[in-house]
């Protein structure tokens, strides 16, 4: 049985819109629970800006660092959206129109309506992989361990189903949760015993306000 | 005047919660639109694991290349809360009782609360300065450029108000959103024209669902 410890990955959110604080992250919250889901822990994640050399090598530390990589953002048709081009260079291949890329959008619009913009969407690595988008045509792709997806979360949820058996995980990553009406410091000591004793289980605890109600989380994962 | 563009800055989000994807990160979002505010760019973003090494490392690798540097997390009372002793092992310098934060959590306790569990948030580097807790008592700190805040968001977002006067940042960074009823693709040619001939703004685009519409927010910034 393959030890779930051993598959990793990292996540690199690739988008100004988190940087300046105007949009709040939450691919990284849906593709952890996914990953987790199939034996494949998340290790750390990276939110860099729509800058070339920053992409190339924040990829290229990821691919070597981890079993997996996922990016999400930078895909789409304008200026700003430059991750196809950057990961091409990370993998020193060629950027350029992906035939079956082209035939799936060429399909996707009606006739005329496939315009330079769009063609854009086709532009990726010319050898990569392809991730189907079930919700607005423009597809994904993937290079070795390097996954690129949208920044739009819900069309980033719908195309996880279509990776998944690309994707050799462990077991999956099993959690409880122990919700107390305490605070932390009543059972930091006991807790951090229970801790020594159980090396194999990790405890996590997370004070939280409800309902003007405190309270601690304890997370147990395994 | 200060050029907005030399202040950047750094987040560190601690915390095995946000990796396991139990926990949406918000504090990016609070910091980087604060820091804005005070004209501070946020150049990356690391979500990090509670293990001491990687601490150590990314707090060093962040307080040398940016102007400052934020954490979030890990400086509670349970086993889990370890950012307080690996900031002072990246400063190299001694974690301990803090004369001070002791003072505070005295105070803020009732005769006879202020157990051993409480004791441990007064250690810290014992050479750092302190960022008061409105909220909740237990003081952050500060050393150097590094600025070592809570997880909770609503202490957090509380504790901003008593760093403000010890970042010097420059001018606001300004933005201005135009949302509108097109998608990418049918505006991408000439919005490329448009950042081209105004190299000085950054403007990002953004496509967005709404009330099962679609739309486009261009944001700019300068």
């Amino acid at each position: 049985m393959t030890n779930t410890k051993d598959i990793n990955s990292g996540i690199i959110i690739i988008g100004n819109e988190i940087l300046s604080g105007r949009t709040k992250d939450t691919n990284t919250s849906t593709l952890a629970t996914w990953l987790n889901s199939i034996g494949v822990r998340v290790e750390e994640v990276r939110v860099i800006p729509d800058i070339e050399d920053t992409i190339v090598n924040t990829v290229n530390t990821f691919r070597k660092k981890f079993n997996y990589v996922f990016t999400s953002g930078g895909i789409g048709p304008t200026h700003d959206d430059i991750t196809s081009q950057s990961v091409s260079k990370a993998f020193n291949t060629i950027y350029g129109e992906h035939e079956d890329a082209f035939k799936i959008l060429e399909k996707y619009y009606k006739p005329g309506e496939f315009n330079k913009g769009r063609q854009k969407m086709a532009w990726m690595p010319v050898d990569a992989k392809l991730i189907l988008n079930p919700t607005s045509g423009a597809p994904g792709f993937y290079l070795e361990n390097v996954f690129c997806l949208p920044g739009v979360p819900s069309i980033l949820k719908a195309m996880l189903g279509g990776i998944q058996n690309k994707i050799s995980g462990g077991d999956p990553i099993l959690s409880s949760i122990i919700n107390l009406r305490t605070v932390e410091s009543e059972i930091a000591k006991s807790l951090s015993n229970v801790q020594k004793e159980n090396q194999d289980i990790q405890i996590g605890s997370y004070p939280f306000f409800k309902a003007g109600k405190l309270g601690v989380s304890l997370v147990l994962r395994y």
